[in-house]
């Protein structure tokens, strides 16, 4: 028999699931559309069906475990938790739903974390036992790992760096609170910036013909690199505070090295450099020029399919 | 035999030492001033024939290892490395030293650590797996469990929030930079808000006639409940700062408890209440009302000699 993980990526727009070789081989994958189905039993049944058909493709494989990663999954409690751009609202038992189809394990965490256990397992911090992963999506997630195992915390839910306060009394934040990092250092955090630059400064830039809702990080990113000076300040600014509080976070946790993951992360020059400088000007003495701040090695890969199917380990 | 483990808690003015039963009893403790011994040979000779003096004293005693709890004291090198109160300077293989006079194993750690390790052991953290200890001294040093170890971090200087910062800007701190959290949360970062407050305020208080240097933490606890104004607001911004703060580490660790351990935190309706208060106020909404803030179970038992034998295990 050929040993096989299920991973499951769940997105507000779209399920990935890949089936997953112990040696990290995606052998078989799909995706389908999530929001489409509003009703969760129709989507858990999709879902088994989708795993089953995967693995009829595939000589001999039995299925060792189902990993998930999904927006505020708990790993405890096999449950994702109001999570605002899932169809389901409340607590969704998510893994007991699956169980009643299968006979495997299956494990659920958020989507960060499925993350930082891909970068453990395949990615770049492979042999490393203290390190930290800081995905910049539409917000910014994070995952820890200390003593060679990931910090889920007493109650699943360490790990939400990206609310941690980064300018008091700042910006509104989706939470209800002002200031959280993620409304700074993220995909839509650094759309914000440009706006707020865009007021302070007079500097032509193209971007002043683009509606707020249709700027992407992608845009802003191609500006900077054609010498916008608005587009340039505002991933200097995002820089600024992300190495601050990264700064703030090695206090507590002394890491090997800091992955950032996502699409803001591919941008080296802009984002990953700037953000290490920021960060060793705020060190304390003891920790400079030790802490390696790194793009994640899965970065063009379906890292969080593999870090789901990691999760079973 | 009886199997024993010798705790030993070096300070800037003395270094206690204790023959620690299993079941966390003291068998034998004495202390010598640490600053007396300016060569480290002498400072180590001493320590071996108090270690020896002690186990005489215990029939059938085996010493089964000892443990060093000391200001950057580094568990990963044996070291104490640039202790600005102790009398030898630079790195100091004070493990390697010590163990040419003993067979058995030397592990040191820092001072918050071992303190940490003692509330795991011996204290209100039993059977706790992930929780933060907060030592109020004349500095803040800070212990983190996660997952059940003692989170020592890449270089074995994790735990230092005390040096996160508080407030951008803000006081001058004796590592070079500026608005750490033991500029505000310490038994001398009070002392400097009280400072603060008789000047910004016109509010009568006898700590005007008291110099800076010989006011102590203790004075404005008592002056406090004696309902002095500037006492009172003193504590109560320490408060909110390690509150506030409190709330931001939870986002990265999501602890069951955060214990405060050291003189200030005997205060318990001025420091650990409002400072509850506080952090609960600044929570995001998934951990509110979750986290317990408590003293230090050990507060007045020599936690320090305990958690340094703890050590050994």
């Amino acid at each position: 028999m050929l040993k096989v993980s299920a991973g499951i990526d769940i997105g507000g727009t779209n399920t990935a699931i890949g089936i997953v070789s112990d040696n990290a081989e995606i052998l078989a994958e799909t995706s389908f559309s999530t929001s489409k189905y509003d009703v969760l039993d129709d989507y858990v049944n999709n879902v088994s069906s989708t795993i089953n058909t995967l693995l009829a493709g595939i000589p001999n494989a039995e299925l060792r475990g189902i990993g998930i990663g999904a927006p505020n999954g708990n790993y405890y409690n096999g449950t994702i938790e109001n999570a605002p751009n899932l169809p389901w609202k409340g607590k969704v038992l998510l893994a007991d739903e699956i169980k009643k189809h299968f006979s495997c394990p299956v494990v659920i965490t958020n989507d960060a974390k499925a993350a930082t256990i891909g970068e453990m397992v395949y990615g770049g911090a492979k042999g490393m036992k203290n390190f930290v992963m800081i995905t910049l999506g539409t917000g910014l997630g994070s995952g820890i790992v200390a003593n060679g195992q990931l910090v889920y915390g007493a109650d699943g839910f360490a790990g939400e760096y990206g609310h941690s306060i980064a300018v008091d009394n700042g910006r509104e934040c989706g939470c209800g609170r002002k200031g959280c990092l993620e409304t700074y250092c993220s995909a839509t955090g650094i759309r914000r910036t440009v706006a707020e630059l865009l007021c302070a400064y007079r500097w032509p830039s193209e971007m002043r013909n683009i509606p707020y809702e249709q700027l992407t990080s992608k845009d802003i990113y191609d500006f900077a690199k054609k010498g916008d000076k608005i587009a340039l300040k505002a991933f200097d600014f995002t820089s600024e505070i992300l190495g601050r509080k990264l700064a703030d976070l090695v206090t507590i946790l002394s890491p090997e090295a800091i992955f950032l993951f996502g699409g803001l992360a591919k941008a080296q020059d802009l984002i990953i450099e700037p953000t290490k400088k920021y960060m060793e000007q705020n060190l304390l003495p003891i920790y400079r020029n030790k802490i390696k701040v790194l793009p994640s090695a899965l970065i063009d890969s379906n890292i969080a399919v593999l870090g789901a199917a990691a999760l079973v380990y």
